[in-house]
């Protein structure tokens, strides 16, 4: 273990070939107390992954290793930056090393397991280990995570309009109409993955705008589930995501009604206080209009309210990189918790801008 | 006047030197009817317009003129470029002289003149007129433009709301909930015009995206004046608009709640039927997703119905060329109307893909 | 035969999947004299084309077929719009129900067949009637594309490159240095086509630059062989091709010695000369700075010469869209000539700008 | 002064509203030896930095004041984010108070006041400071940077330019004709600055490209100046700038003929030994193709070495960050070695990618 003073993490990614593979290891590689011990990848095994990625030339050493070579099972953690279902096919054997997990994909993000194999098409392959496994959205679920073996990590959409709906939901006090929020969710094109795919080529999808997935998308489910065990209740949302011709950037426009007997609530204080001390939501002030430049390559969210007029309709702007706080960054925010470290640390870089 | 066979009609623009100007000129110029008679621009006197617009080199032979020398009068309609409130303090003036006008600014878009002068900050110059004239949505308002002598252009938000609203709306039965409908907006940037303004710089536009004028925009009374002469009654409309990093476009997500009572209708059928003979209206089949880029550059507007899991809420999607149907193209199907012309005469271009 | 008056032309096209191919159908879609009889793929068959190419949608009926069902013996002429290889396997069938091909890949380029199996890792399926064809740049080789009944359609570089060096070759006074010409050229991401790859995504593309083929790219042996056709002799080519993250549009900056004999040339004179009666090559002033986005969807090239301090540098700017001028456009253009319409005919849509 | 252990250099900032500034904030802000003092805008006396450059909410409590309170005079260091001849007023003042002086501007790159004079139209206000001020071009110019009190920032396309041919100049032997190379020059759009103009607007820039200052371009006797001083002759030089569509990046291509008796050089050789020890400049292996998203946001530089065919043409492809080591990020590289500090502190942050 690595807990010890100047004593290094090891850490492994499975799948580190797509966009929050590179990120993840732009990330690690400047975390000061993470070392690096293997990547794999099948298709890629023995290239250097700087070659793939030249922004990691000169800093990043590691090769492609097929999962056979890389020893995985010495490490203190394991990233899985893959596509859905391979994770909970290693987990038994990784946990019965003692190596933590961190899934970036779905097979730990649904405990309902009915609702997972109607989204993603697969029995899960490990119930029980999903049972233990703890939800890595940091806000809502911190103490679970500090225990967990296992994490979840969140999808990109379901962060944004989680942590833009926890501060109404599950107080005391009913606050909105649970049963008609409207999220309308925006994407940057990375968000697809590195897949050679024709809808995400630049000529396809620079200088257009669209929706997609309006007749379901599987972070729908993902998002309901973790709004009913905030609420308390189930809760009706309508959810349609766009897509938007830039890299990275996420951005959410939501809208709730406000109850009639909530309607003196102080909103702007109400989020303003629940997120008070965390390092990674910044509620902005009053008016406020962020954008998702501000925070560019940073594990930063920010998030204004609005509510015209005065009137029983609130609005919540949501501004995130999908990569960092909706992937990658919120994935190592999550491994210092587990390993007791500050939770910022290696997250704290400022976003690009211009 | 210019109805005759084969007469062209002798058409002015004010303040050309825009974006929706030089949509203008790139239409005007390949209309057959048309004969470009003056353009002008006090600033730019004398510049040949295709040194400023390369794309008409060798095509648009006009010089900018300042108004004193381009002899407006004798045009057969004169359209306005320009920034609010310079078309209605020159109606009078070119109404005398049997000059019908367009303009594509917003001095004859409100009839309310005090939710004018709110918004604008003018008195309005000439209220009279202002009175006479037509709201110029074509699919909403045909006969009065065929007899009007001053048009005030749809803007470009308003055009995409009130064509995706006007099938649910003014039936004999209500169908949805008219006090909170919510209008998502999203704009490319040369909807911000052609003035250097730091917001809509490249390194600020692009690869970000953010929302804006949520505390209020002037598209929002113009929209409502016209959903309550659709729906006869005040209607409760929330409206966000935002910047895409692209240059032309514009998408509108619109979420309605239906009524218990309209829970049997078939929206698909009624949108389709609403605008089955529209030529620039493009109701497409059940389970479309529109995208900006299938209008670009084109007078076409498509729209697509959802109601997911068949529930409450349905979402009408919106795609427009914000400068074409959206402004200038809008304003020539006006001219057509007025001269009784083909109304897609001179708009029969496809959209320009990838 | 299609010349009457009125008649239209029945054109086939192979392989209209890409983006050269969509481009001919929107242009042949809206040119008065063409009729379009089928198009093919086998992946796609019974597609209708207005699905994949949504700004296609109520103008363009046609489905995708099977080659063998699309009769495509019974057109008068086929555009291929295919991968290399496919033209040069049909051609002899076509030719002998007398349909004129016009081949948008590189089949009939290259009179050299040892020097397209070296590039294309292809035998020629046909050199008789490679023989026979004409290399389908219009305004160097006109009277040849009259007569022909099988056209090699120019590639995108090599249009750029052979315009902008035409007019200072082959004159009867050497008036450059022929054996060190350089063309740093630059292409939008359009000209890698619409196949789904990695280096193609809007992810990898986008708010980049980079230059690509140093070593060797295809165009470099066709840009050769005209050049030594119009110098008389071989002309020593540096060739770089670069990617810039815009859709479409192609520009290339040719560097040329002027032989000390030749520095009292008025390059600028020579070049209006050469290039004052084409319609789709715009000369622009002295001093001028041509942009892509001034041809934009238009069949027009556009280029300006340079000469700083007047000393012995030469700079060519050349400014095209790659898949109109560049490909589909100039096919077209061909098409046109072969069957004795206006050169212009369906070609005159302006630029779009913005 | 500051370089006791643990002890921090005070930092002022003058003229931060525009991107070179904000981009000094960003990497001042994370360097663990640097206060932060002042930042100096007249226009926007009172602003916080934050509210302007929202990526710095949270981390830069700074408000811009004029520079009457920002006592400049008590910095350690100055730096210039300003136009031309605002460094040189102040310049005097400041070093009587014994504040180093990084100017981002022109002001002190030019050692000849003559051409100063002609290009940037003013007289240079402080001759002598200018001869003992260094060029801050720091591979090339390290010793006389360590003792220099001002220092005059390169230029972006310079220091790409400069860096590129360094190797293969000023050697013992002749190896390329200095009489006449070739720089292809390409740059996004941020080089232009912050400043509102319309040739920078998103509607503009965005999905266009275009050759700019082909007839004359301030950073031409900027490079001319230094190639003499590394050739130790005047260097024949044509360079032209291109505007790329993104926000950040700069790519040059250097076009070199190899004189008839260097054609043995191993070039890949000479300049990986050139640049060996070098932190900030990396040789990529033969055949590389350096892209501007492998340095994104970073203070590398990527080069790489072409001779197609062994022939007598040599190409050096060139990628950099222009806000970085183009600009902000070389000026911190500068007052590290000023200060004695490791000259990659502070700027080790990986490039952004995708």
């Amino acid at each position: 273990m690595a807990e010890g003073v100047g004593e290094r993490i090891k850490v492994g990614i499975v799948g580190g070939t797509g966009y929050t593979g590179v990120e993840l290891l732009r990330l690690l590689s400047q975390h000061r107390r993470v070392q690096l011990h293997a990547i794999t990848s099948r298709k890629e095994d023995g290239l250097p992954v700087a070659e793939m990625f030249p922004n990691l030339r000169g800093r990043v050493d590691l090769c492609f290793q097929t999962p056979e070579h890389a020893a995985l099972d010495q490490c203190d953690v394991v990233f899985f930056a893959t596509p859905h279902g391979v994770a909970m096919e290693q987990a038994e054997h990784l946990l019965a090393h003692n190596v933590r997990i961190i899934d970036l994909a779905a097979d730990f993000r649904l405990q309902d397991t009915a609702v997972f194999e109607r989204w993603y098409k697969l029995p899960h392959a490990c119930p029980e280990i999903l049972r233990d496994s703890a939800y890595g959205l940091v806000e809502l679920n911190r103490d679970a995570i500090r225990q967990a073996r296992v994490i979840g990590n969140p999808g990109c959409y379901p962060t944004t309009v989680l942590l833009g709906l926890a501060p109404v939901l599950g107080g005391t006090q009913a606050l909105v109409d649970i049963d008609h929020i409207i999220a309308d969710c925006k994407s940057g094109v990375s968000g697809a993955g590195r897949k050679a795919q024709t809808g995400s080529l630049f000529s396809e999808a620079s200088d257009n705008f669209r929706a997609y997935g309006v007749a379901g998308h599987r972070h729908h489910p993902e998002i309901s589930e973790q709004l009913q065990r905030l609420a308390g209740a189930p809760v009706g949302l309508t959810f349609v995501p766009h897509l938007v011709p830039m890299i990275r950037g996420m951005f959410s426009t939501i809208y709730l009604r406000i109850l009639p007997e909530a309607m003196e609530t102080d909103f702007q204080a109400l989020y303003e206080r629940r997120y008070a001390d965390e390092p990674f939501v910044d509620v902005m002030p009053a008016g406020s209009l962020p954008e998702t430049r501000s925070v560019r390559a940073s594990n930063m969210l920010r998030m204004a309210i609005h509510r015209p007029d005065d009137g029983d309709q609130l609005i919540v702007l949501v501004a995130q990189d999908n990569l960092v706080k909706g992937a990658s960054g919120q994935a190592i925010q999550n491994m210092n918790l587990m390993f007791g470290l500050p939770e910022t640390m290696g997250l704290e870089q400022l976003a690009i801008l211009p």
